[in-house]
């Protein structure tokens, strides 16, 4: 019997993702199985709590095939902290936070040390929620043409890596895919490895603005929120790839659906009828929408500042604090 | 029997208000009342295509007190300009379309000559779709200062009138209401005159960036992306206030009770049902979130460019193309 | 003898005056005077070094007539932090400099308490070194909207004053003088200090982005990059303005005019015959072109924030680090 | 004895040019010989004035070594447009101007048919007079993503080519030179043709954002605002570089020398004496300072919609005018 209701599941899913129903946080699409409390083959999950510090780790592993096709996400690991003051003003919470996400990309990497790195700020600098990645990108300490200019000696004494950085802008800007931009550079000044900082979507408006999602799988299609196309991973740009990426909008189609199902479940609908009314209202106009609160400029601000502090201090040590 | 179903509609419409159904476009409130094609007491509707153009003008006039309680906005005149083709960048668009707003800017203001108008560009600059009124006021040509220095000759040479020009910036970053900041630039430089412009929210996302609103009544309380508090009208500020708006959102809370409600509708759930449903689903995180297009910092700067060169054209003479 | 030298100086004064020698640094102004070491009726000058900060204080009294006429300045407190690392982004330099600009701003305001503050940003906001004051604004804290909303007990609670803030624009952009936009707010809401940032303009490079003058004598004609017309002070607005500001820029009359000087005077020629040379040179293109240091914007964008963190700790006693 | 002037001038010359004179503009290299008059080897120059719009243009062709040698710069053909009004805002100057500069562009890149380009915005967006280059990107109409998508057809249907475009930010941003962020770009998306767009430094205050200047020779070290260090040409990059720049800066040093020289000529000094006097104020703070007008916001914003105006009606007929 359970068998079918995994069917049936099965179906159901299917229809919601037909229907507009995403979300970029890995942790999410694992809240959206009914067994919550079960666990799926090939996936794990570990959570943290960081000490009296208000902020929450949790580490799903995705270790196989199975997982891959039951999550509709690549093999890796994806941490998420869980910071609900995240767009608050208060330094002394900001200040473990940046801790936090420094201490979870050199885990990810595997270290940093002698590393040359390019950060990527992906996004549309012109509008607010996707301004996230050009925002960190514009408070990063770039070193590469310092250590090319004074040599390894400078490196050494200021305990400093070669980061680099570039906010490509958007397709409809530049004409091009990020990842052809990329590839481009990369080929030419050779980092070691790439940090790409992106705004997500969620599929709650209680996630958004105090979520941070690390992952060494990079950024894959459909992530993001102005879509890209290509993915930006090892296997496309041929060096190891770490998104690092905050919801900052839901996907209007998402939250139309997500109400309409609650309402219709609670009127005793069945789950398949649910699926065919929201199919039914579906609605053009909305797929190209997203929803993203009214302060959104405030939140950018402040988590866009925090996670370039944590970034300059994972590649210079002598701006640790 | 009808006085019955007017009496439920009213009840209706008040769940619909307490539940975010929120416009800001008088023609909008119009078209909610279910007998579109009776005439309401006290308002009057008329339609008007601009010819070869795509462009459709409809004037709604409040006259009394009837007309006030049934729309719930101030008496005074209401232009609607739907432009379906206003977020596109199409020079022979744009320029008869910034013609008829000047007309009607002017037609409102009972003429223009030898008045002394500030042009207010209010909302939000870092915020994209909040940004429209000081992105206009960015594009303005202001004179004020130039007449007070060269004199009336100068003025009368470039057939110019006085302008002035302020984005006075939102609360949460001065501190201060809109209308507080008007109330003391207005009684220290005695404009005759105010042009507000400002980002509204339509309850349909169709019309999103394709209407502009003129309005003689000014801007009344909840109007606006950012929801001022503070009426800027006549009456607050002791000068005429004519206000130029444009749908840039839609409430997201608006937005989710319309789907629901059309589902169920279909469904044969009686109004009262509904009604109750929609109540049940009230969220408050959603009441501080917006929805609006992926390209939203392309129709800004679009629209803003058309306004502020039909407001161009309205002061200066030398100007008109 | 030394009567007529004095006599020659005032003359050479007038002509170094006329042909564009400005700076808006009291200090610079003292400087001037061949005799630096001998003291000036009714100037009194104390210089204060911060122990193991590298940063100077010195305070400038102008106590009298003869000492506004000496000066060419109004009688009042001139405070100029020298702090050489400035535009340096090194947070363990700009946290005791931050205490510094707030303590002092405290001293000369003679205190803070239960006292209600409008900050205003002078300046361009689109031409980099002229941004420093609107930059400022972008990074406070105000509070005199949420005090209103949730009353005194709020206010103790979280220690704080009463602060609102505006960035007004200038004149070409918005038609009027910033002293009618300032005069006009302060008739409606009534705060009971102001504190005005503004980019001023250096005799030397030297001194760039690495000076801070704070005064009690407000804004007076001819200071600021955007050259302010009337004065902001306390006879023209009725409250105690207390003036903020940096140099970004140097005059590029003044930087010519300078360096003419030294040649000529190496080459022996007299006081006299240089000042009618450097007359000669006088270029009116010139008059409206301003010198600034490339990486203006970094520094500008590093010392907006530090000004902003004094002053959020100076109305904010929670956020006193 | 013409021949030992000539080595003298040749010394002076290189006095000059170690004492910061420095210009971008080829015209001003050729103004700067005293034999105004007369032909230099190898160097072509023809005038020829826009009939009734106050629009003058230059064409300076250098033909061999020799004219590299007397120019110190590339061989390769260097149009310069003097428009006196450039940086007002009268639509009926810069529509002509507009389309002079559409015309020289195609000229030099020997036609545009089926050739697709990538449009290169240097400089720094953050600093006012080195915008011009991100600021003329961003108003741009790029095409490539579209012409991909939709294919011939639709890139016919509507006479454009294929454009792309980037503001690759400056190195003190992203720790890599531009002409590396370039290769990298145009090894990946193969376009035919490179147009760059720079902020330039000229030697007179006066032709300061009243000049255009178009070369087919790139852009070369020294040039620019932000002095690039690598050279974006053919040779560097591999394909063909138009470089499209408009003077917004004088260098500091610039300024002070040419003053002090005009100056002390007039004092009957000999131009060995001049030399020397001038090398003695050197001045290393000076070295990093550059000279602009105060109104540079105005003009940059104005200048930038002209040019990118010029470039959408190279790339897509259907928005000729």
């Amino acid at each position: 019997m359970k068998e079918k209701k995994k069917q049936e599941d099965a179906t159901l899913n299917e229809a919601k993702t037909l229907y507009g129903r995403r979300t970029d946080l890995a942790l999410e699409v694992r809240e959206s199985f009914p067994e919550d409390d079960v666990e799926i083959k090939g996936v794990i999950l570990t959570k943290e709590e960081v000490e009296d510090k208000d902020i929450m780790v949790t580490t799903l592993e995705i270790k196989d095939k199975h997982g891959e096709t039951a999550m509709g996400k690549p093999m890796g690991t994806y941490i998420t902290i869980e910071a609900p003051r995240l767009n608050e003003d208060d330094e002394t919470y900001h200040r473990p936070l940046s801790n936090e996400v420094a201490k979870y990309v050199k885990k990810l990497a595997g270290g940093l040390e002698n590393k040359s790195v390019l950060i990527v700020g992906l996004g549309n600098r012109e509008v607010t929620p996707d301004a996230l990645g050009p925002q960190v990108v514009d408070n990063l300490f770039v070193t590469r043409h310092l250590i090319r200019e004074f040599g390894d000696e400078f490196k050494e004494k200021h305990q400093m890596e070669s980061v680099s950085a570039i906010s490509p802008g958007v397709m409809g800007q530049t004409g091009m895919e990020s990842g052809e931009i990329l590839a481009g550079i990369i080929s030419e000044t050779k980092p070691d490895l790439v940090i790409a900082i992106d705004a997500l979507a969620a599929r709650s408006v209680e996630r958004l603005n105090r979520t941070i999602q690390i992952t060494n799988t990079g950024i894959n299609p459909g992530a993001g929120v102005g879509n890209n196309r290509k993915a930006l991973n090892k296997e496309s740009l041929g060096i190891e790839v770490i998104a690092l990426g905050v919801p900052t909008v839901v996907d209007a189609l998402t939250i139309v659906s997500d109400h309409l199902e609650n309402c219709l479940a609670k009127q005793g609908f069945s789950e398949k009828e649910i699926a065919m009314f929201i199919q039914e209202t579906n609605d053009t106009a909305m797929r190209s929408m997203f929803v993203t609160p009214k302060s959104i400029d405030e939140s950018i601000k402040q988590i866009s500042y925090t996670i370039s502090e944590a970034l300059n201090q994972c590649f210079c040590g002598c701006l640790i604090s």
